[in-house]
């Protein structure tokens, strides 16, 4: 599906496939509100367009603010163009210490996204990189006694709060993982993939029932559909496939991301691109195989480069978009400056955005944005609509409500 | 493990892991042998040290020998090196038109191996490449008809003359294989990895239970973990896991090698080396993904190449002999120009034998090979020997008896 040929093609068939169609019955203190001009305007997406939020959780929990990716002005332009916040749960972090985890900053910040209406996921609750160190001093049978405990305490610590969590992260490499030791590698390595898995799974699933749980991987090649698939035979619940995409060394294009979408979503399960970036300076050299292995004093965005990845996040987005299977889609991360000090982000380093977030803004809050639309209700006070799934206003006669796309059948709207 | 330095440990290793001890108790017409010089000799390895037997089929069948590979005397090379021979079950060759087996050629090629003393495998049930054709003018239910009938057709057709078979091959890649539409790569797309080896599997351990069932792939990566985990958890027993190690691209090395080893031993199943490649030309160009892709006119074998790949051969060898989960190597293939024309032989596209033949010879036949040794009965009849489980036979007062290694306990002997 090359992009230069079939664009427009490819935008009519987001549109068609993406939007949804509702007939609106409009009453006003009960009455049909017939033959009337009402305004609908969209308020949100039902899609989850995400980003990390790391940085908002000083200004969430009042703390000093030490760089502008951690302004109130950048905090802004995150909370206009995104619905869905990553959390940092990274276990040697949160809980360096046993027994001290970081519960109240990361509730404060999580809170802070939903009372501005975002949906909230933990990231991750099982991974051997940035493990809690302390795990090294355990038996085998202790780490996966801290693992289950940590998972049970921390889904009922953010009840109501974080709804959804990568539960589990890269377990294709997880037990072959060499570059040090650590806890949870010895402890997979030991039970195998599959019921470690299932370990963790069951404890998420016991302690929140109602979460969105998540597997999540940076390897698309066939063994992460070996693993799925050896998951799914072993009656292991997965509620959406995580799919990173970090495309530090150059954009996928096309043909990969679809190619990829296609394979994965084979089994039948929501696909979630939890982890995209694309980078404004110069690429990491392909030979870099772990990206973490690549370590520079500066990696400067430039003019050029972010050209580059503002054509890429547009392409990336419609790829994604043009599938039904994708469900969610998270850029990793806002700022640049975080994860190996690349230029990554959608605003620069001293808080200014770039050319990559005005055209995920045109898309999000544009293309697949419904403005605000004037419609005229019929005899009976019905009116006919075609959006974006979400949260829409309507406003007639000085009164407004709001309701749901999609609805099913006909929705009544009481003014 | 770099051999430079320590191969003299790695050879004591072997010796001491691979080698049994015994205590014999000779009797002559019923009276312990006592006090008497004994000859033991032996005769065969329990490993089995395999290779194709694909051009010995002309042979068996007593059709014209075309070129010196089918020749009686390279047939003599063989058997004088090997005990292990893997015959061609390709369903597309086997098979060209339905319901035309070429089952009694195949019987017969079994059948000269058998009586030489040889195990013999066939290779393989159910794989992707060199499939039946007529397979894509079926449903998928009738291909995985067809495909249960196929198994347990040949099973009972082979029984007693083939008592392992590679039931299905690089299942890893077989439901994303694009090379070219074939029936097996649909019906695992559309049913998946696990339930198509459940239902091979099940077919042939039903077709008989004797059998030695391998799944065999060529992907060493955490794909081909993934997938034994994912088959292993769903209860599917698998015999032993077949490795390849088609090295046309250059030696993988001892570190490679003991980390496959290392990595795939951990489901505690024998570890089959189902198909071994030291090429003795040029190497295969390291671009190349898929080896069938690199076609060329001629690959000649050359001097330098030769002395390099006994070199390799007998590093590679020594590798698998030192750990203890290996319990098969076939070398893939005998002569040369077989498989893509390489230069893979271990004796010349004119029959005679090249310096790797020698070298494994020296290895299988000499190194690791207990060679005729006379030892003295006690008083009581009774010697003790050390050697390499097997077959032996033991000589005394003009005559002669078998043995196996290794006994459990004491072995009595009657001459």
């Amino acid at each position: 599906m090359p992009p230069a040929t079939d664009a427009a093609s490819l935008d009519a068939a987001i549109r068609a496939a993406r939007t949804t169609h509702a007939r609106l019955a409009v009453t006003l203190d009960g009455a049909p509100l017939a033959g009337r001009e009402v305004v609908v305007a969209q308020r949100d997406h039902a899609f989850l367009f995400g980003c990390t939020g790391f940085e908002q959780i000083p200004l969430a929990n009042g703390e000093p603010v030490t760089m502008p990716a951690e302004s109130p002005e950048v905090a802004e332009l995150w909370l206009d163009l995104f619905n869905f916040a990553t959390l940092p749960f990274y276990w040697g972090r949160f809980e360096p210490v046993r027994g001290r985890p970081d519960t109240e900053r990361l509730r404060n910040a999580a809170r802070w996204f939903r009372e501005r209406g975002c949906a909230v996921k933990g990231h991750p609750l099982a991974w051997h990189t940035v493990t809690a160190d302390w795990l090294l001093d355990l038996s085998n049978a202790e780490i996966a006694e801290a693992q289950v405990a940590r998972i049970r305490r921390d889904l009922t610590d953010f009840s109501g709060l974080i709804g959804m969590w990568d539960v589990i992260n890269e377990v294709v490499i997880m037990p072959v993982f060499d570059k040090y030791g650590n806890g949870i590698t010895r402890l997979c390595r030991d039970i195998g993939r599959i019921p470690m898995i299932r370990m963790v799974f069951d404890a998420a699933r016991e302690a929140d029932p109602t979460a969105t749980l998540l597997l999540n991987d940076f390897d698309m090649s066939a063994a992460y559909e070996c693993l799925i698939e050896g998951v799914l035979e072993a009656g292991v619940r997965i509620d959406a496939l995580g799919l990173q995409s970090h495309m530090h060394q150059g954009y996928w294009g096309e043909e990969k991301t679809l190619d990829v979408i296609e394979r994965f979503s084979r089994y039948g399960l929501p696909l979630h691109f939890t982890e995209t970036t694309l980078v404004s300076g110069h690429l990491m050299p392909p030979e870099i195989v772990d990206l973490n292995d690549y370590q520079i004093d500066e990696w400067p965005t430039t003019p050029e480069g972010e050209a580059r990845q503002a054509d890429e996040i547009t392409r990336h987005y419609k790829t994604l978009l043009g599938h039904p299977s994708v469900q969610a889609i998270t850029y990793w991360d806002f700022s640049d400056g975080g994860w190996l000090g690349a230029p990554a982000g959608l605003v620069r380093a001293d808080g200014t955005p770039k050319p990559s977030y005005q055209a995920l803004h045109d898309l999000i809050k544009g293309e697949w944005w419904l403005s605000p639309t004037t419609l005229t209700t019929d005899a009976a006070g019905k009116a006919e609509i075609t959006g974006w799934p979400g949260t829409y206003e309507i406003t007639a006669a000085g009164r407004s409500a709001t309701f749901t796309l999609p609805a099913t059948g006909e929705t009544t709207i009481a003014l």
